[in-house]
């Protein structure tokens, strides 16, 4: 699934908004156009956010630097957009060709995703009962994604998994954009609300838990998709392995622990409002709407990046692949 | 708030479908009506179900025996709704006046809730932090509610909470009706997606965990929404109390332990087309839709009924209320 395409001097971006209901190729201009796209979620997954970017980056004709700025600004907790866009800037200052650079970046991840979906799929049986969280998927990277990636490439080579993928509220990813991309390749892919993923682990149904990543601190704290941490929870409970899957890259060691990870807050109307006929609650209730959560590195049974699996412990395993 | 009204030979039902967006009574006439009230969830919780199902046994001149087996169907999992209309056979069956009996079950629930209250409120101090799931107020049985109950009655006593309510997927009574219910009653009520109560947790924000239930076995493993388990595992990870509240009728003592509860399954596009705009999936994409899950006797701190409250070791403490 192309989400992403570069095309006679024209990016072409598949509008996830719009997702499973319509297919609809959006071809941004101004640096306006590209901020809107990451800001309102018509390109997002961290490596996808960070493709696109890099794509901005080479084709508007504006000050690098204060356009690498306000791009960054759409979102603050996604890593992988800061890291294209500076390594666009360096290529800019050293005067690459920066069409040529933000193509890399593209199959640089293809290949990446792939490196991540073999060794995520070493971690698995054919026949496997797996839930994931939102969207980690080809729309949110390219070719296999990350989360998804064993999954997608394990469908390539035979295995049969039975899938089960949280709607993910408020955003719906994982109904409307990992539902569909696995519909799409053929997999057997059940939707639930993320309430239900207590009573189907309960009931034996998950023999592992693949989600993506967007930061990774230097001890393995992940911040990801809200949600996220309380599947990871869950999966210790009842011994289920907890696996994220992400680019190197997401990995800030900067960055000491999870209470270094700014949470970004989105607007509390989502909740009542987005997708929905009619609010669900009355106007005057105040919602509150983290976009992230951290899962504590401890809950983790693995980060698999494309350096290879790092298990427990986590923080001297990823501290190696540092040095 | 009078989810449920009896005045001059007429019962009037609270449509809760339509809330909060409408405020609207329906009269139901034939048994047909009463079963679609209960089925569709035009009244809900079990108690409510109770009392609405008892009214009917009074009001609709059919056979009682068959009258009872008819709307016992309608909600397998709501033990107070067998309870109800098995009362009201044998009050029947005595030759008792069958209004009589029906509004005296009303006032024994409005009695039952406000021991659940001043039980339940006990427990809790001013100013704490409070998570609730689904709803178990007043409109899921009459004046103050089980679950919601310590607070309703909190508020009159002054008390101030800081309640946060998850929206509860995929029929959203949480969104629909608990915030809906404590915006109206003037307490502090914040409105979130199921899946951001771990990170709540983990902020500090949640003192305890209240919630209804709609069976509870011999050992304490507890029936309620579906979600309530995952709060109960949250809850314990994260070191926070998690009460049930409900009437002493919830008990199912014939029922061993939770594996002896049927959980009941509802049509899985409810969770694609429901409340939404669009559908947020593939047509053909399978949905898992389990109404209830149970919560295992472990995970709770205590059981409150209106006999009194039972902590740890739960099945010991509910033997004894039985004998």
């Amino acid at each position: 699934m192309d989400n992403i395409k570069y095309e006679n001097g024209t990016l072409y971006l598949l509008d996830q908004t719009l997702l499973p209901n319509e297919e609809k190729y959006i071809t941004p201009k101004s640096k306006e156009d590209y901020f809107f796209a990451i800001k309102t979620l018509q390109v997002r997954g961290a490596p996808a956010i960070g493709i696109f970017a890099a794509y901005a980056m080479a084709l508007l004709d504006e000050n690098k630097e204060s356009l690498k700025s306000y791009l960054d600004s759409a979102r603050p907790t996604a890593v992988n957009l800061s890291w294209a866009t500076a390594r666009m800037l360096k290529a800019y200052n050293e005067g690459k060709n920066l069409i040529e650079e933000a193509v890399a970046i593209h199959n640089e991840d293809k290949e990446m995703c792939r490196k991540i979906s073999e060794y995520g799929l070493s971690l698995l049986n054919d026949g496997d009962g797996i839930l994931t969280h939102c969207n980690a998927g080809a729309l949110a990277t390219s070719n296999y994604g990350t989360g998804l990636g064993p999954l997608l490439l394990g469908k390539e080579k035979g295995y049969n998994f039975k899938v089960f993928t949280d709607e993910t509220r408020p955003l719906l990813q994982g109904a409307r954009l990992t539902s569909y991309e696995l519909e799409k390749a053929g997999i057997d892919v059940t939707l639930i609300c993320d309430n239900m993923s207590s009573l189907v682990m309960k009931q034996g149904k998950i023999n592992a838990v693949l989600v993506g990543a967007d930061r990774i601190a230097a001890n393995g704290d992940t911040a990801n998709k809200i949600g996220t941490s309380g599947a990871a929870i869950l999966a210790k409970h009842y011994g289920i392995p907890f696996y994220v899957l992400a680019p190197y890259s997401t990995i800030d060691f900067s960055c000491e622990t999870g209470k270094d990870i700014v949470i970004e807050e989105r607007d509390g109307d989502e909740i009542k409002t987005m997708f929905f006929e009619k609010p669900t609650a009355l106007k005057e209730t105040k919602c509150f709407n983290p976009a992230f959560d951290v899962t504590d590195s401890e809950l983790i049974s693995a980060i698999i990046t494309e350096k290879g699996i790092v298990k427990q412990p986590i923080k001297e395993g990823l501290k190696k692949l540092y040095d």
